[in-house]
């Protein structure tokens, strides 16, 4: 497997970024993602009840179609809590983008990020779209991926490159994410795309394995979103053997884990505020989730975050939060380890002596800089 | 019913407070509380797995002793992930008090708070218990308040009377906490002490519905402790007709309640850092239980916490809490109004047209000063 730490879309994929004026600085805020050819999609969406028009959208789409060719998303304004008007703006986009680019617009997915509660202004949108279609190019993910930021003050971009019987497969993965992150999903924007020639099954699975253990797994201030959305495009450009399960499924799952997971932890280094990059193993459970569980207890405790913050070191503070997250543990059987404080880099280690299954969860630190930035965030 | 704000001891009660050395300060840490006569008891615990050793100590003589006579409590020290040595410690504390004051050890109950994780130095205790029993007296809950704070910046303490049958009952509470509090117990120590002639029954009762809508009702910061205890005594030295059932039971309950909720929000008022005072209310619940999840859910949204310390109103944010929570709510039938946040007094009201049922939460913002004093904290 070869990493390369920047968007390279795979063979057949071309995506743009411009400016519509949603935010206010005048920053890139509409991006566009387009598969030259029709591709399969596997999506997962947050867990929240409070879902984003777009969602409720995308939602619908994929019941009705089985194949897809571009996404269209927009930061700025979440198109949240906006009720029938929103979800009438999110069909606007896609019908804009499916006129331009002479597709249904059931095959255009759509996103939104930024401020919930406020009707997106769907103009400047419908405005944008032709100049947006225009520069649509493969080198175009560089705006692209700039366009869906928020926080954020770095983009987040990684690929993986594997080789199936002499076919090179690429697996490109960029997100947004800084704040509002919880599992299930974290609040976040990702997307993968891949020319990776896959069954709708395979790509389901290996979705579902490598949310499961990198978006589930991290969490900046327990807040989930309403907008969280993986969404993975395969157009099988690449014309390799079809993967479906055996070797060629777990080569192509390693590398889909990986770029997952590598997006996952860069929007913790990124976490609003932040000071400290932390990494918690809870070891020694019953079961992975149960010791994902008892992480992202530690994980979301406020005294230990800001403990780390403070480079004061308390057990207690992480024995009470493995405590308090319901797992039936018992206090001779905690065994904590947790390296300096002192450093950037911090990792704690949980032992429950409950069973064989662990899990690792990444999170940051709670410091007087987040409670700046989400106190005057407008 | 006649409500006085300050800690006025019912009859048969006395209580001391002195400085056993436990604080570094040298300020009062260890109380004691005692009644005359053998009283009944009703005590109710964190719910976090992890228990500190004296509440371990407690359920143990409750199980044993049907009425108590003293409460010994420590500050500096939390008795907490300390093992057997703990248990240990713990035990000759409640000795070392009923030594002195002629009692069996399981009539009297113990209790402590402060850090987790490190021996309690209980030769101090010892040394300083010959002075705590030598000071007793009804005036001593002055000292025996200030005894238990930790990062409390006032004593909490409020006293209710009611007349049954020409008999006055005196309903006594005090109560310490402003950090790591979070519901089931919030992270808080509590004391009730009255004078009603009152069954073991009623008692239970009238402390189980007064608990649900007070102590687990506040957050802070959603962290659950280890130490939580709630613990009343009720000595029948007012010799009014027993109070079980009826409308003497409601008398009594509702000033019983108004203590709890009393004390509860004092917790609120001195939580570490805070600017705001927050009530929510969630209406329209199918159950209070669902209404309190609600409501909690939102109390312990950092990002709610924070805009409302930005005094920057963000009905997204409350929404998003909502649909996290897990009810099943719909975006149309959430309604939410906000008072001006520009007041040190904040009040929250949510619809989910659901059902007939509302319960009222109370938290305080997230600031910057609640880093500091969690980070700092040794």
């Amino acid at each position: 497997m070869k990493i390369i730490n920047k968007a390279v879309l795979p063979q057949g994929f071309q995506a743009s970024g411009v400016s519509a004026g949603l935010k206010k600085s005048g920053k890139l805020d509409l991006a566009l993602f387009y598969s030259e050819t029709p591709a399969k999609a596997a999506c997962r969406f947050t867990m929240n009840k409070l879902q984003a028009a777009p969602l409720k959208v995308c939602k619908d789409y994929l019941r009705k179609a089985n194949v897809f060719q571009a996404i269209i998303v927009n930061s700025g304004n979440a198109n949240c809590f906006t009720g029938k008007p929103g979800i009438t703006d999110a069909i606007a986009a896609t019908k804009y983008v499916a006129d331009y680019l002479g597709l249904k617009k059931e095959t255009v997915l759509v996103n939104s990020t930024g401020i919930i509660g406020k009707r997106l202004a769907i103009d400047k949108i419908k405005n944008a779209v032709p100049g947006l279609v225009q520069s649509l190019s493969a080198g175009g993910i560089d705006e692209a991926v700039k366009a869906i930021m928020t926080t954020d003050t770095f983009a987040k971009e990684v690929t993986a490159q594997i080789n199936i019987a002499g076919k090179i497969v690429t697996i490109c993965g960029i997100a947004k994410g800084a704040g509002m992150i919880s599992p299930n999903m974290a609040t976040m924007l990702a997307f993968v795309f891949t020319d990776a020639n896959i069954s709708q099954k395979a790509l389901n699975k290996a979705t579902d394995v490598a949310v499961n253990k990198s978006f589930n797994c991290i969490t900046v201030d327990g807040c989930m979103s309403t907008n969280d959305t993986l969404a993975v495009l395969a157009n099988g450009a690449a014309e390799n053997n079809l993967i479906d399960s055996g070797k060629n499924f777990n080569l192509f799952l390693e590398a889909f884990e990986k770029v997952c997971l590598e997006l996952a932890k860069m929007i913790i280094r990124d976490a609003e505020g932040a000071t400290k990059f932390i990494e918690i193993k809870v070891e020694n459970a019953k079961s992975f989730n149960e010791a994902r569980v008892a992480a992202l207890a530690i994980a979301n405790s406020d005294l230990f975050k800001t403990a780390v913050y403070g480079e004061n070191p308390n057990f207690g503070r992480i024995a009470a939060a493995v405590g308090a997250s319901g797992i039936d543990v018992k206090e001779e059987d905690i065994k904590i380890r947790v390296s300096s404080l002192k450093k950037k880099q911090v990792f704690v280690r949980v032992g429950i002596n409950r069973g064989n299954y662990s899990a690792t969860v990444y999170t940051s630190d709670l410091t007087p800089e987040y409670i700046k930035i989400n106190a005057e965030y407008n």
